[in-house]
């Protein structure tokens, strides 16, 4: 309870800290974000998501200067749905945030997977819970990829940014792929180079082909001209804040912003509930040394994954079989 | 156990239904696989994983007829970790495997998700034992993109090739995050744009920088010309299934092929205990409403979902906490 209190109070060190039990899965944590919970619910969360090497770190860049300009606290968590030990080449491209290192108002913070997916996206929403606890009053969620992960961690986003370059091939069949659903204002990132009327108007396109948005939202699609060219950017950039800004209040005036909070908080319990229920049945049968000789009887064709999870159920499930 | 004799005696129709009804999680279907598991163990099953746009299909294709020369059959499993609606793109990308349609010693598939990541990841693991099973000798499975879910996917394959473009930019970024390690061979395609050159000292670079793989085996690569240049791209296809072969080898030579199976088997039971372990507690807590209430209580800030997850833990676990 202090330490939630602390955290509320806006204690970096505090903050900090319980970020990296959570990702580490330190018991402990738990009892800390807990108390964190009743703090939360009034930050405004952005997701930006997109290939490497589509300029999601310089538009997330670009957000912090424009909230902080606007008074406002700015949390950041980029994501990084790989292995860790590859951390540091993604975070070199993080090198031009660190301006920001000694503005009290700005926190970032990056976490990467030392486990499943599931656990990732848990962090992620711990991680976020904590910075809108700390008073923080936007949260910029960057992650890096455009696969299901994506759609997962999506949820814990009031508005998704999808950032594209142009050239890039066939990105576009993978976009078309998924996050589509998801994307809630498109960002066209490097517009000044060959190939962005293209990619305009196929995501154009692919817009008048999908479904409408609950609400009636049609994802805009803003163009951003290259970051070494300041006034460029910075136009492209103010058309971009403005439409982040608009649809907070398209979802707040539709009444979609319940819904996009009770779809957080349910992905939240889910995976609560996966952490709660499956894992300690697996901690029991690799301590035992039970999965082992499950594993070895199975690679011997002696019997099916199938029937092993049967009887495992009949064994630690009780009262919904 | 008479569809799974059926399916072992290459029956078509009864696979490709299995495939279909696993995919739709439709519960008749496990008492099928059950009876599969025996007659599997005996195929050579090759991953392929890289970008949208890297020419994977392209590239599965030659694998395809190089397999069909050698006097070989073949399952293709082509998997698309995205939203269904949009399976009809990347379909069209395949269409130049459509040629093979007519070949009774080529068998394709391609799966989506239908919900989770786990569950695509447990259903290609059931299509590749059903392949196997009809008795195919080479299983191509084809994944798109470089993510986690990749990584998860990679568990069932012997061998993994990496398929590359020159020319993507910061792609090389997201390669060394979580690609590195399931690389078995990398293959720059389209090996005749510019660029080459650079992403293959970047490739050796990163392979010097990386820890030694069991066994030493260090991932060759192997650069293919374009399609439309055949004599170019077959000369490149030879080397790629020549080192293809190497690989299965180093595996068998090594008694790495034991460690494959293994890792795989591991994968195939934690999927079925999570399916049977998670699942049928989040059924009855839907069915009941009891979830819903659950989130009403978390919206009003009444409790967190921590706290919640342990109650249903206490509720529906025995003998493990």
């Amino acid at each position: 309870m202090e330490k939630a209190n602390k955290i509320k109070g806006g204690d970096v060190r505090e903050a900090s800290r319980l970020i990296r039990n959570l990702e580490d899965s330190i018991p402990e944590a738990k009892s800390t974000i807990k108390h964190i919970f009743h703090f939360t619910g009034h930050a405004q969360v952005i997701g930006i998501t997109g290939s490497p090497g589509a300029g999601k770190s310089t538009l997330v860049d670009g957000l912090i200067e424009w909230s902080r300009k606007k008074g406002k606290t700015v949390g950041v968590l980029a994501v990084d749905p790989t292995s860790p030990f590859t951390g540091g080449a993604i975070l070199g491209d993080r090198i031009r945030m660190q301006r920001h290192a000694e503005d009290p108002g700005v926190f970032v913070r990056s976490l990467a997977t030392r486990g499943s997916l599931g656990g990732l996206s848990k962090a992620v929403g711990d991680a976020i819970h904590i910075m809108d606890a700390m008073g923080k009053d936007v949260i910029l969620v960057e992650t890096v990829g455009t696969g299901q992960q994506e759609v997962e961690i999506i949820n814990h986003a009031h508005t998704v940014l999808v950032v594209l370059v142009p050239g890039m091939g066939d990105e576009i069949q993978a976009i078309k792929a998924g996050i589509m659903e998801i994307a809630d204002i498109f960002v066209i990132n490097k517009a000044d180079r060959e190939g962005t009327g293209k990619l305009q108007r196929e995501l154009m396109a692919m817009l008048d082909m999908s479904p409408i948005k609950p609400g009636g939202w049609r994802p805009p699609i803003i163009k951003i001209g290259n970051a070494f060219e300041p006034s460029e950017f910075e136009k492209g950039l103010d058309e971009l804040t403005t439409k982040v800004l608009d649809h907070l209040e398209h979802l707040v005036k539709s009444n979609l912003i319940g819904d996009r909070v009770r779809r957080k908080t349910t992905h939240e319990l889910n995976e609560a509930l996966r952490a709660a229920i499956l894992e300690p049945v697996l901690k029991v049968l690799v301590s035992t040394g039970e999965l082992d000789r499950m594993i070895d009887q199975l690679l011997k064709k002696e019997t099916d994954p199938y029937s092993i999870a049967e009887e495992v159920q009949k064994k630690y499930l009780q009262g919904c079989i």
